[in-house]
C-alpha cells in the first residue's frame, strides 16, 4: 500500500477537466474554482484517497499515470492524442526492448510514452532542430520519469551527411514535411521495421504515401481515429453531447526491398529450378509491379 | 541485419488481408491463391525482402510484430481490436514493470499484447474458468514469445473466497458480465490503480457504471472507437468505401476510497496515524456525493 | 432578379457562427462585434450583394432559405438538426402532397421544415399539450411562410378516446416517452405508413423498438448521424478540429399487419372479400414470427 | 384504405437488404431465396399486410416511397445515399415549388427525389451529355412517377455557349469535376442561390473550393456524413457490427455578388453618410477581403 509523502506525484482530480498534476510540497498549496488544496494535507493518505475542499468539493488524490503525464505536457501545445498514441503501438506493435526512432521531439509526449513502454532494455533515439523545444521537452521527459531510456540528438536529419543509428525497431515522425527524411530514415531502419508518421492534412497523407512507395516501403496504411464518449446512466445513455473534433491522421508502413529481393530470386532461380530463364532488368521494371500493387489496394 | 533462417518466424504478407505467420520450416510450403510458396525460398534473405510466387506474384517476408501475432491469434474468435487494445494501453497508462490482472483470458490476445510492454520485470495474472480455452490461450501465448510473463489461473473469481493476488496496477476485465467482479477485483487493485472492461453493449456500460460508483470508483469513463481507412493515392484521396463496423465499448475507471479520505479531512485537526482508529460513518451519506458528483458529470 | 425591399426577410451573414435573420424595416438598425449594419442598406440590392459595416466587415445579404429559419427557431431550444432532418424526409420519402402527423409540435422547427415540403396539397397536422410552446410554435410557423400548411392540436394523445385524423403518411414523434402513444398513432397511420421517432437515448430506442414491434410495424431501423465538417484549403485541407457531438439516434419503422395477411395466405382459396368475416387468431401465436425475425436481424 | 390490385406499386419486403420493388402484374411471380412469391396473391390486400411464401416465411407488402425508388434505381450504379440526399435537401432548404437546376443526370435518382419535393409547381432541369445514360435515367425517372416535373437537356454546358435557363434556387452538381461548370452554372443560379456537389474525393473537394472562391460564391461548406446502425434489442442495445464506409463528400455554396455590391456601398455611401472618402477601386481590392475572410473561417 504506498502513502503519498513528500516529494510523491500526485493527480488532483476533480473531473476530466479539471485536474492538476504536482510533486508533494509540504507547504504549498493551490488555489482552484472548487477552492483551496494544500498539499500537506495530501500526505500520510494512501493513493485514491480523497480531500474535502474548503468549498465542500472532493479532490482525489491519483498515483500519476503515463497517460495523465502526456496529458499534462500537451497542455497548450501541438499534441498527440491518447487514441492516436495507443494506435501507433498497437498498429506497430511496439513493445519491451525495442528501439524507436524519433524525428521531430516535439514537447516530448509521445517520447515518455514510447520509453514507457520500451524500457528498461529498449531506448528513444529522438531529433529536433530547435533547441528551445528540446529543452521543454528534456524537462517534460524528466518529469515522466523516462530520462534514462531516451537520448535527444539536435540534428537536421534533411542535410545530415552522416546517420549516427542503424538497425532501429521502429521510426516515428512528426513534421510538417514527412516525405523529405524518409530516405534518411530507411537507412536507420531494420529490414521490414514500421514507420509511423503524424499527418495533420490530407495532403500530407498523399504525399507521403507517395514517397513511401518510391523508398520501397510495404503495407501501408493511412488511417484516422474517432473516439467517441458514452454517458452511461440509469436508464439516459447516449453518447456525449459534446463532440472530439479532427486530431491528426496518422500514415504506417514497413520497410521493404523491393530489387534486391527479387533481383536475388532470378539469381537463385537457377539453382532451385530455373523458375524463370530472362533475368529481370534492375531498377525500373522491378518497381512497376509494385505500383500495381497500390493501385489495387486502392 | 537480421536473415531469415530455419525456424525464424515469418509474414508472409501480400496484402492487408492476404498474409501468413509461419515458422520457417525447410522442408514446408503452401498453396494460395496467388501460387505456391516455398519455405526454402525465404531464408538466407533478409527480413523485408520479398518473393515471387509461381503466379508471378510478390510476397514480402516481414518480421511479425505483436501486432501480427494479435491479428493471426483472433482470427475466427472473439476479437479485441488493435484500435481498442491501444486505446486500453494509453488511457490506463500501461507501461514497464505493472503487474496487471486479467479476468478473463479468452484467446490470449490482449494477454500476449500487454505482456509485451509490461515484460521484462512486469507480468500479467490471467483468469479463465474454461479450460479448452485455456489450453488455446497457452499456445497463442506461447507463439507470441511471452510465456514467461504470463501466468494463467483456472480460478472463478465470482465465487472464489480467497483471491490469490493483490496491488495489481491495472485490471482488464473481458467478461459477459462484468460488474459482478468488480468487488473481488477491487480488492487486487492498488489504491488508484485502473480497471479496463471490454463491453459489447450498451447495456453493459450502464450497469457495470453502477457498479463501478457503488464499489467507489473514479475517473469513470465509457468511449467507443472509430478507426477509419483512408486511401492516399495521388490527386485521389478519400475515406475507404469498405466501412468497419462495431467492435467493443470500453470502460475504464480508478480505484477510490470515498469513505476513509472524507473522514480524515472532516476531522481535521486529527493526527494522520490516529485516523484509522476512528470509526468510519455509516455507508449510505458518504456515498450521496459521489453520486451527486457523477450525475453533475454527464 | 429579386430586389431587397421593405418586408422582404434578409440573411445578413457575415460567417457560419454570426448570421442574423430579419423582415427589412427601413428604420430599423442593429449592433453587433463586426459592426452597426442598417436595414436601409439592404433596401434596393440584389439577393446575394454585401454590405460594408463601420468596422470594415462584409456582411452578405442572403434570401432566408427554410433551413435558415430552422437554425434560427432553434436557437436556444431543443433540436433537430438538419443532418437529422434531412435524412427523416429521406429515409421516409417524404415528398409533396403527403399527410404528416406530428407528435410534439416543440418549438415547431421540425413541423416548418416538414410543412414546406408536403405543400401546398399535403398538410402537416402537430400535437403538444403545452400551450405555452404551442404559441411560440405559431409564430415560427408563421415566420417560416408555411401557416396555411400546418393545423396545431392541443391534445393529450396518450389519453385521447376519440382520434381525429387517419390514413396519415408518415408520423413524427419527438417525445420522451415515444413508446406510450403508438397504438395511438398506428390507428392514424394508414397500411405500410411511416413513422420516425427522436430519441436522444439509447433506453429510448430500446424500449421504442419493442413497442413497435409488439404493435406490428416492420422495415424497424434505428440509426445515428455524424456529421463532420472539412476545412478544404489549397494544400492543406483536413477535418474541422471543431468536433460535433451526440444530437439525437433516429428510430424509423413502417406499419404492417401480422395477422390478417397472414390468416389469409394459410386459408389460401378463401375469396378476398370473405376474409374480413373470419375471426382472427389468437394474438400470441401471430406474434411469435415476428420476434423470430426481429432476432435473426440482429 | 389503399388495396393492392393490377398495376399498384408494391415492395415486396422481407429485410433490409432482401426486398423487391414491382408493378402487380397478374400472372407474374418470382423465384427467390426465400420462396415463391406470386404477384396474385397481393391483389385485393391493404399495404402493410403479409404473404408466407412457400418457405414459410413473410413478405410484408409495402406502398414503395421515393426511398424505394431511390434505393432501387441505385441498385449496381454510383450512387447517392439517402443520408447525402437528406442533407442536400435540409442545407440547401429545397422545398415546394423551387427550380431546380441538375448537372449530371446519372441514373435519375437525385433527380427524382428532388422533383418528388419541388412538384407540383416547381420544377428540375437536368443536363447529361451520355445519350445511353440519358435513356436509363428517363426510364427511372418514370417509374418514381415524377416525368411531368422533370426535363432533361442533352448538353455539355462546359462548352455551351447559350445557356437555356436562369433564376435558378439550387443547383446539383454531380461530376467529375465540378469547378469547371462553375461559371456557368453561376449565370444560371439567382442570387444568393445554393449550389452543391457530390465529391467523392478531399481533391475535388479542394479545387472546387478554389473555384467556388474564385466565382464568388460563400458560406461554403464542406462535409461529410457518417451514418450508423444500431440495433436496439432489450438488454443488448448496440451499435451495428457491419460498418458503412465512404460514399463521398459534400460540397455547399451560396452566390453572391463580391464587386458589386462593394461598390454600390461606397457609391451610396456620399448620401448616407459620406462614410468613406477615397473610392474603392474596382476588383482587385475589393476581392481581398474575401480571401481573408475564407482564410479566417479555417
Amino acid at each position: 500500500m504506498a502513502k503519498i509523502k513528500q516529494n510523491s506525484p500526485v493527480l488532483f482530480y476533480f473531473n476530466h477537466s479539471k485536474k492538476w498534476l504536482a510533486k508533494i510540497s509540504k507547504k504549498e498549496s493551490f488555489h482552484t474554482h472548487i477552492g483551496i488544496i494544500k498539499h500537506s494535507d495530501a500526505i500520510g493518505k494512501e493513493y485514491g484517497s480523497r480531500l474535502i475542499t474548503n468549498k465542500d468539493k472532493y479532490v482525489y488524490l491519483l498515483e500519476p499515470t503515463m497517460f495523465d503525464y502526456v496529458m499534462k505536457i500537451q497542455h497548450g501545445t501541438q499534441i498527440v492524442y491518447p487514441k492516436d498514441l495507443g494506435y501507433i503501438v498497437a498498429r506497430a506493435g511496439i513493445g519491451s526492448g525495442q528501439k524507436i526512432l524519433e524525428i521531430g521531439t516535439g514537447s516530448g509526449s509521445l517520447t515518455s510514452f514510447v520509453a514507457n513502454i520500451v524500457k528498461p532494455r529498449g531506448h528513444v533515439y529522438t531529433f529536433d532542430v530547435d533547441a528551445n523545444f528540446m529543452r521543454i521537452a528534456e524537462k517534460n521527459i524528466k518529469k515522466a520519469g523516462v530520462s534514462k531510456y531516451v537520448t535527444q540528438h539536435n540534428l537536421d536529419l534533411k542535410t545530415a551527411k552522416k546517420l549516427p543509428l542503424e538497425d532501429m525497431d521502429v521510426a516515428l515522425i512528426d513534421l510538417g514535411d514527412p516525405w523529405v527524411v524518409i530516405p534518411q530514415v530507411r537507412k536507420m531502419l531494420k529490414g521490414s521495421g514500421s514507420i509511423f508518421a503524424i499527418c495533420p492534412t490530407m495532403n500530407q497523407l498523399e504525399k507521403l504515401t507517395m514517397a513511401l512507395v518510391d523508398n520501397e516501403f510495404t503495407d501501408i496504411e493511412s488511417t484516422e481515429h474517432i473516439l467517441r464518449t458514452i454517458e452511461a446512466r440509469d436508464g439516459k445513455t447516449r453518447h456525449s453531447f459534446q463532440g472530439i473534433g479532427h486530431t491528426t491522421y496518422l500514415c504506417f508502413a514497413r520497410k521493404a526491398f523491393f530489387d534486391r529481393a527479387s533481383r536475388k530470386i532470378s539469381d537463385k532461380s537457377d539453382t532451385v529450378k530455373a523458375a524463370k530463364k530472362t533475368p529481370k532488368p534492375i531498377k525500373k521494371s522491378a518497381k512497376k509491379p509494385a505500383k500495381k500493387a497500390s493501385k489495387k489496394s486502392s
